[in-house]
């Protein structure tokens, strides 16, 4: 159901009108112990949202209203919940839970199916990295979901590495990007993983052929240096073009795969089985939280969907910061942008396929990591027209242990200080009699979540908890929240123009559609300089 | 003059209302010849924005009435611009195009002074060149202003490196940032490059002292592996501490210092200082060219900056998505953030020092490389509830050319036949008539820079595009993009945190101030654990 025809919709609508300021005198003692939630490695403090009790127990009611549990219960249970009613849609399960739900006898058969099926490629996997640990570079060549997650969780994993492996991401179908990762490595000792679900992707199949004719112009078996990750019976899936093939199932979706396959495999080849078993276990730790905690106060990842959604829908914010104060998390925010924008950018009703015109859904998510944001977009967090809510992470202490105290205090301490101190300012803000250059309005909101240490299994926890964010999020605003649409003209038009570029470099004319006239333009603008096409072309597929 | 206050703001309110629909049946053949400008080696297609011919004029008379090319003017004449009045500000001179005038004699005194003093700092460059030619490594020491828009320019111009040096940049205080970057340089045949205005920042200072305590540890004299850019008797301003010590001048800032000694330094010691030089040639020809082409629809940057603030402030879009179609370009939105964040996230009328309410001003600027983010975030730009305007960039040619023909098209023509498609996608939209969920309604506003390279100059000009349109929105606006007072209170309440960290490291007690309830209940959050501070904490400075 829409979300505006629920009860809690209108009573927090009359709410927002009279929300409190966080910038008057509250007893800030009082809601830091009241507005905090903990769970395994985290605790989440609130009390620098524009909430109070009633509106809390509104947004309770919104989750109820919404039956966000049943609908979650239904997602571990693997039941159908990629569909729209009243449209044609995807019409699959959902399934990045329950390959993750280890020991728990209580879920679905389909569920225990999904995780046996899933167990038999970590079994491949496992033999695999023996198989594989002569290669000191690993290459994947992967977009979007089939990356960004691995690469951010990678990047919090660098010290779990073992010796010096290392892994370089191929994300792009622009020819510089692998050329300048071709000149850092040594083909004879890097594999080379494919991973793509449907495994038709352009980029993929594009950059997939570039490194086979580079491989075949050093006299080396490219068989011998590729594996690849992709669904069953996918134009990938041929064993002799590949030292393995490892299976990802139709209900693990992009975003959502960095459990699977997707990111087992390149975390397992270069921090081993072990670490990334770590960080399953913190996955799974957080996905039953969020399914077995029914009161939303306490449970995690619905509090942080609640407070998002108040934010959104009731006090009018237009985008969401997420910004950790860990130098490890700098490629974090990118994934959480895929993992929200993708997931719940969206307009159509899934109760009965009408258009959703009476609020917004996901807002733009960005940020990067603290400090640096302080001396960059931070003075329009804090003196800007629009307000930003902002999320922030951090950990009690540094991950390398590697810190001085220097002028009496540890530099992690100044770390955490700054993080603290933003959220604080943004909250407080700043009256001033005489200068509105230094006044600074407050009122502004935020929360912190806080870990001891950022190691695999907290980390699993965290992203678990934004999954699961994503997915209350969607079911409460009622979107399907696990197919993307919205990527598929971009597809189709820029299909069409590269047909017009092999035209023209076949010394055919072509001509667009006149209704694509555009096309014709662009094309005409970028077409190839004769004399200079030999020399930027290396070879003929 | 508030801007709201203008004939034309009128004007183009009632304009904003009947906007055309870019789904409809335009003539894009006309369009697309109309909607375009070039200067240099960029041309400006925008076509698929929601403007007509009378929308066109009334923003020409926006720019004039605010009368932008005078304050262009006086801040290449090295006026005072950095002011607001009716409140104590910085009122200081703003020189980062006075110091590449080369060559400009109509310049007034003060910038041709500007110019001279910023050569004397090249001569000494060059000598330091061949003197620090032996360092494999440069680590920079520096945050925001100091290092973002570096990093951004170092990523584009990596093909241009002498030999193998290597660039890495410390910027947060996170002891893992800099522990990760010793892990990787040998610290005997490194550079470190401390890079701070006021020399006093927090971070800088912190990171500083850390790397000469590693110094000290491996037996090496710091001072014969440091060098600096700071103001003349900053605090860092010490001969003896360093190799050797550059000036940046009060009139530069953070965020447009680039062209300083705060890019000139590790450009040149990596790239050379021909590299840099055709870099500043690029930067200095697009400076002409936003003072002296006094048509608006000619003048790239000032057309820039109109068609953000029709997005922003006529058709209401909170966010501006800034997408380049280039790998080498991965980190040239975090630069922008910073530029179009901080100087104009603003809410201070420049003219009389009151609080701007009646419009907004600087947007969220975000966004990573294409195709990448097609598989991310292109759900919610093409489908989500909310538009947001794109400005993609793109090239005719691979930088490092090193493509390859691939099913009949080279990956290039692949790479702009996307950045085409996304823009006409965008525009056009797709209707359906029986689901929704492939509906998509275009309509959304979009426009391409388009060159043939990433060449040095091609970049030059790019940066320096970026920072008179921000500096042309910010006259529009009437704020004062030059300062950034909104960043203050944070560091100040850091400060107090930091302070109770230091108590309690030294064993003595500490409270807060009553009305920081929150930092007690931080600090007290967050103390270390007796046990592991012994473990963690290598050295006492």
């Amino acid at each position: 159901m829409k979300m505006n025809k629920l009860q809690s919709f209108k009573n927090l609508q009359k709410l927002g009108k009279k929300a409190p300021d966080l910038s008057a005198d509250l007893d800030f003692n009082l809601r830091a112990s009241r507005f905090q939630a903990s769970h395994g490695p985290w605790t989440f403090y609130y009390s620098t949202e524009r909430v109070t009790d009633p509106i809390m127990e509104n947004l309770c009611l919104l989750a109820r209203e919404a039956d966000v549990f049943r609908k979650m219960q239904n997602l571990v249970d693997l039941k159908v919940m990629n569909y729209i009613y009243g449209c044609p849609s995807e019409n699959r399960r959902v399934g990045h839970t329950a390959i993750r739900c280890e020991g728990c006898k209580e879920h679905s058969h389909d569920a225990l199916k999904a995780y046996s099926d899933y167990s038999l490629e970590m079994t491949k996997l496992e033999q695999f990295c023996q198989k594989a640990d002569k290669f000191e570079s690993i290459i994947v060549i992967g977009i979007g979901g089939s990356y960004l997650g691995t690469k951010a969780v990678y990047n919090c994993l660098k010290p779990f590495r073992k010796g010096n492996k290392k892994l370089y991401f191929a994300s792009n179908v622009d020819p510089d990007k692998l050329t300048s990762i071709v000149l850092k490595v040594k083909l004879s000792s890097t594999l080379v993983l494919v991973i793509s679900k449907s495994g038709s992707t352009l980029e993929v199949h594009a950059q997939e052929k570039f490194l086979r004719n580079l491989y075949q112009e050093h006299h080396l078996k490219s068989s011998d240096h590729f594996a690849c990750v992709t669904e069953k019976n996918s134009p990938l899936d041929s064993k002799s073009d590949f030292m393995e093939v490892f299976y990802l199932q139709d209900y693990i979706g992009g975003r959502f795969s960095v459990s699977s396959m997707v990111g087992a495999v390149p975390i397992a080849l270069t921090c081993g089985l072990d670490i990334f078993r770590d960080f399953l276990q913190g996955m799974h730790n957080m996905d039953h939280h969020a399914l077995e905690e029914k009161n939303p106060l306490q449970n995690l990842p619905l509090l942080g969907a609640l407070l998002g959604i108040w934010n959104r829908n009731f006090l009018n914010c237009d985008t969401f910061a997420v910004i950790p104060y860990s130098t490890a998390m700098n490629k974090w925010t990118l994934h959480l942008q895929q993992l929200f924008m993708e997931s719940n950018g969206k307009q159509v009703c899934k109760e009965d396929g009408s258009l959703i015109t009476e609020y917004d859904t996901c807002p733009v998510v960005w940020g990067t990591v603290g400090t640096e944001g302080q001396h960059s977009y931070y003075q329009c967090i804090h003196q800007g027209t629009r307000v930003i809510p902002v999320e922030f992470v951090g950990f009690k202490e540094s991950q390398l242990h590697q810190d001085q105290m220097i002028d009496g205090t540890t530099n992690q301490q100044k770390l955490l200080a700054n993080m603290f101190a933003q959220s604080i300012a943004l909250a407080r803000g700043q009256k001033t009699s005489n200068n509105n250059n230094r006044l600074f309005p407050g009122n502004r909101p935020s929360h912190i979540l806080l870990a001891d240490e950022l190691s695999p299994y907290t980390l699993g926890a965290l992203l678990a908890y934004y999954e699961h964010y994503v997915a209350f999020q969607g079911f409460i605003w009622d979107v399907n929240s696990f197919d993307q649409e919205g990527v598929q003209l971009g597809k189709l038009l820029a299909n069409n123009l590269i047909d017009g570029y092999r035209h023209i470099n076949e010394g055919r004319s072509y001509v667009a559609p006149k209704e694509n006239s555009l096309n014709q333009f662009y094309l005409e603008l970028t077409l190839p300089r004769p004399r200079e096409r030999r020399r930027e072309t290396r070879k003929s597929a």
